[in-house]
């Protein structure tokens, strides 16, 4: 067994804004890192976090990463190895950016690292799973899938457990801005309307293959033209600070699509470049600073391939 | 202009199970012909219909074939043009295989190709959707858009009309089988509720998206088990005799997936070649016989181009 690793695991955009609960997708930045050491007492315990301004609790118990590694450990037949965590946060919480599935994710990818890898990346995304439930509420996959597998990843089921790694467009690039707004990620799951109109599920149906189909042409224009949500947006835009109007302002800066991302606050837009994805984001901040609204913005590529080892 | 042609124009499953309203299919067979003569006086006539058992009107205002016909020509400036038509239906009447759709994009194909077409394939839709409205009451594209265009077609969206021609899997056969039992197109959505469970919406989606990347994957196993509908078919199903033994028939006999065709009473299965297709089309006539319920059945490959030119 490996006597220590530095892991980092990307941020993700969950919903891709028609895909609600079924689609998500990682990006290069923003991300956590997770610093994991062997000790020789077996359990795990967390010894640091930083950049979550004491939000996140340091009882190993009760943080999603710790949890989930020691979920892990037992599953994998290991209660007796010991494992110290440093939870080094390098995005804001409660962003709509899958900020616990990051730190889970790291976690448990370190911990199969240090073991070997006696899982698949694949068989992972349960235990992801199991760790946003503790910090969400609902296991959901679409933030933990992408963050785990890279890319762009469609949950085709959960019972079974039925996961689809999806091609993308090379060029996909990706600007974020989260307004410092507080979004609770159960709020927003409560104001979704349990029962919604058959003639909107179809739009939204429609719209879901089309973005499918836009995935695998590779066609910027289809995969723009379906990424409309007319079921979940109206709702959570609400609680978004001037949201159709940064839509504006992304789309006059040359945006593909603009979303939220997640249960938001964070939005996204899709772009053909990094400059694009620059120019609005710096367009959005400037608006959003105007209306005395604090804000954190990144560009990125598409991440492809998950976690990264740093050493 | 010609002076005559002869086109056939093939049916269509539309749905494809979990895909309502927005995925369609073509087969091979079977199909309509229509046959269609220039004439010196302006205006549209019917001369002939064969195999409709009397329940085609002649009155050439009032069939779907001619109606679109007369649209078309209005349309396209041609006013002048005088046309008769024969219609030779060759598949059953209220049967769920897109019957209407088959003979009014015969008609329009054939008038299309006598004036030396003036128009693309995509943009006789809208003018087959008028007839469709005529013969159903709702001008849904999910038969003609894949009558028109031949494969798999995906109806994006209808306002604007955004239609995807997707790939599929070359050796993909169907297994048809119609329930001679009367299920009209108008009761049949009638059924259908209005308002349905987000969390059966998402469940929807997802095999939505699964079947769609399965196309583009050719990818068997994640065509067959994304096939699933938890919305429609369990209400429509009630009205096909014994549906759920003949899935169960068909699965035994080695179907990928299986469902009903449109509105029904047609059921389908997808299979991996005509000897698996045949196999289960004799397993489920046998087995409606017995109930003393008569049915026509086809095998049939996927139809890649749409209507031909027979002479």
């Amino acid at each position: 067994m490996r006597e220590s690793i530095r892991v980092f695991a990307p941020a993700t955009i969950a919903n891709v804004v028609c895909g609600y609960d079924i689609l998500g997708l990682a990006v290069d930045a923003p991300g956590d890192e997770v610093i994991m050491r062997k000790r020789s007492e077996p359990g795990v315990i967390i010894t640091k976090i930083t950049g979550d301004d004491g939000r996140l609790p340091l009882d190993a118990s009760k943080n999603t990463v710790s949890a989930s590694v020691e979920h892990y450990l037992r599953h994998v037949g290991r209660p007796d190895v010991g494992i110290e965590i440093e939870l080094h946060k390098q995005m804001p919480i409660g962003s709509g950016l899958g900020s616990s599935s990051a730190s889970t994710v790291a976690g448990l990818f370190a911990i199969n690292a240090m073991l070997g890898n006696p899982l698949s990346k694949m068989e992972l995304v349960p235990f992801a799973m199991k760790g946003e439930e503790l910090a969400c509420g609902t296991g959901h996959a679409d933030n933990v899938a992408p963050a785990i597998l890279g890319g762009f990843v469609l949950i085709k089921s959960y019972e079974p457990l039925d996961i689809i790694k999806l091609p993308y467009p090379e060029e996909l690039h990706c600007a974020i801005v989260f307004p410092e707004v507080d979004v609770p990620t159960r709020d927003a799951r409560r104001m979704i309307r349990e029962k919604i109109a058959l003639k909107d599920a179809v739009t939204q149906w429609g719209n879901i293959a089309g973005l499918v189909s836009g995935l695998f042409m590779k066609d910027l224009g289809l995969i723009g033209r379906s990424m409309k949500d007319v079921l979940i947006e109206p709702v959570r835009s609400i609680l978004i600070p001037d949201f159709h109007r940064m839509r504006e302002i992304a789309m006059i800066n040359g945006a593909i699509s603009f979303g939220i991302s997640g249960s938001g606050p964070s939005v996204f837009a899709f772009t053909k470049d990094p400059d694009t994805s620059v120019k609005i984001t710096k367009a959005i901040q400037q608006h959003l600073s105007k209306l005395n609204i604090g804000s954190q913005a990144y560009t990125s590529a598409v991440n492809a391939d998950g976690p990264k080892i740093l050493d």
